[in-house]
């Protein structure tokens, strides 16, 4: 176990001294804390859908992340360009299809993406399980379907990706071997955009580590840990926000090791 | 009086459990903010404006808010594909005319969307006004305009809807009775989306509160009261918006009724 | 160099007390931020790139910021619409060239309005270098390029414009005169929409202040020495974004002569 994320300390001082682009495909709501997440876990992020300019950027972006937040048909082009475009130049991507399961339109975008080869997929439960065909039980952009291991590991195997979902308990699984975290806060689910900055810091070290199995552990670690530091010194959701912010940007490898509840379940 | 606030309480623990769908088409500035404010208060939120998926959204969500904050073509079409399944499903609809009053488009699109029937319409004194036809002193989106009880009776009768109308005082009515809240801080005027974040936490209140009047009463009270202890917390207006969603996530009845200067006025 | 900025007492209370309109057609990921920093130094912020009442809105306003962040076909013809607009009502005019240098799209977009005329242009190292033709090292819209007073002279010159090339050291010049400024903390750059907010700031005083020149600095100083306050009260970039706007907020001139370093070079 403690070998797949043996590179951590590493890894966090690689972003932060090659400070990788990490490109964004993302919604209006999550933008700008994407943005910030991304700064404060040491990459540079740029936001851009317009047609004119994905080519120019993507090709020399360090890792690609597209995100369904709020879709439209402007951006459901962009993000298939950009992914043109990443593949092309061996940029890896990371899609978080938010809100798939709960209209025909995000689960059959996020799964034109998929179709087209993604690195890693981070959903919440319900999001992962609606790629397998299953409906997920999907309240908004929320979640409360019941999944495990094996589930995770035939959605991974079906879609050929890395897969991390999440919820109570995490899973993340290359389709062969299933990890599951318990780290993270409630609050994470009291706060807009939490999932959208979770997919911003795996793009973030997937931008430098090219294990991208690793990469997803790492950055789920960091973001979930953060959180956990980031509630006990907040007193609602305004002021968690912005001490997850404040977390991430002042993680190391010692307080993550101190708390990582990780283990290694199939 | 007391009576029209007497379900606070309940009401607060009905939104907490039961977490509704709060669908919102609203403007690019206030998503972020509206979004973290609806979760504060207990509800789901939702950003959409996807032609594509209107229809799967709106018929399943508790409570429709439209604000036309950041307009352009598409965003007015796909508002008024939102009242028409929201009207159809029978959810509940607040509108937050934005700006009516300083351009023709704004005046137009919420007049336009008023004459499908609303169930509440919460603006500023100025935006309030135009909806009269009169011209609001309305500067940016903000507003001087001078206003009192009668007039705002006047708008609902006319536009056959619950009006809350924020400034200094901030009107509510039903089109007969007229009631008057002397709650709130000038702080609230210091932020940026800020009457938005009220839409949305009435938009909470209308999406469990069957009348929606006292929906509004309840929503308006919350928001305020959050304000005042926020203000009392702040050392500017950053860190105000921040204490304004912790006071939202934390306010309870009790919290309100201490400090509650409601009367009726007409 | 003091008479420079000897009007900053009376310029911060006029902003405070006329509250005038800066109309901001910027980008997605900055616009709750910069409306948040324009209030914050005291002007009315509207943010609307609707073609439908850009000339409603434009025509009324104090001073137009372009931010060209996040483009698209239907901003930059509202860009377009708005500097029109502008120019008949001699409304003064900022260009935040973001990511130009970046993208041809972004470096042709950046020419175009400039060739329209504007009053300031204000940008990073690199984004003002690729005015000049020459090939700024821009990395998402972050800058690592090498600039000197006279390269930012020679850009004033070639467009007709003051700029205000923010980094390390901050140049600002009106094509003749080329002052710097070593104010500001790294913590900047550790946030998103840094730059679009100074921006924001400098237009506020371009609003009052019809030597656009003693505008730019004005806000610059104003800008800076709130970043360092800030920083000194922050515990990483989350809180420091939450203190900047505070500082804004509090700023006086007292607290920016306290600090200043401002002086001519050319």
């Amino acid at each position: 176990m403690e070998d797949l994320i043996s590179e951590l300390e590493k890894d966090i001082e690689k972003i932060r001294e090659l400070k990788p682009m990490v490109h964004h495909i993302t919604n209006y709501v999550a933008m700008n804390d994407s943005a910030n997440a991304t700064i404060a876990i040491g990459a540079s992020p740029i936001m851009s859908f317009a047609h004119g300019e994905i080519e120019d950027l993507v090709s020399i972006a360090s890792s690609l992340l597209i995100n369904i937040g709020t879709l439209d048909e402007y951006i459901i082009q962009a993000a298939m360009l950009a992914l043109n475009v990443a593949k092309k130049n061996s940029v890896p991507i990371l899609l978080d299809p938010v809100g798939s399961g709960a209209t025909k339109l995000r689960t059959n975008a996020a799964l034109a993406i998929i179709n087209e080869g993604v690195d890693v997929v981070k959903g919440n439960h319900g999001e992962i399980l609606s790629l397998l065909g299953k409906e997920g039980v999907v309240k908004g952009v929320d979640s409360k379907a019941k999944i495990d291991g094996e589930v995770v590991r035939d959605v991974a195997k079906k879609i050929n990706s890395i897969v991390v979902a999440t919820g109570k308990e995490d899973f993340i699984t290359d389709g062969e071997r299933v990890y599951v975290m318990y780290n993270g806060t409630d609050m994470l689910g009291k706060i807009t955009a939490s999932g959208c900055m979770l997919g911003s810091v795996i793009a973030s070290f997937m931008a430098i580590q090219g294990n991208y199995l690793v990469a997803a552990i790492e950055g789920l670690a960091c973001y979930n840990i953060a959180g956990e530091l980031a509630a006990e010194k907040s007193e609602g959701s305004g002021t968690f926000k912005q001490k997850l912010i404040d977390e991430l940007f002042n993680i190391d490898a010692k307080k993550v090791f101190d708390r990582l509840k990780l283990k290694r379940l199939l």
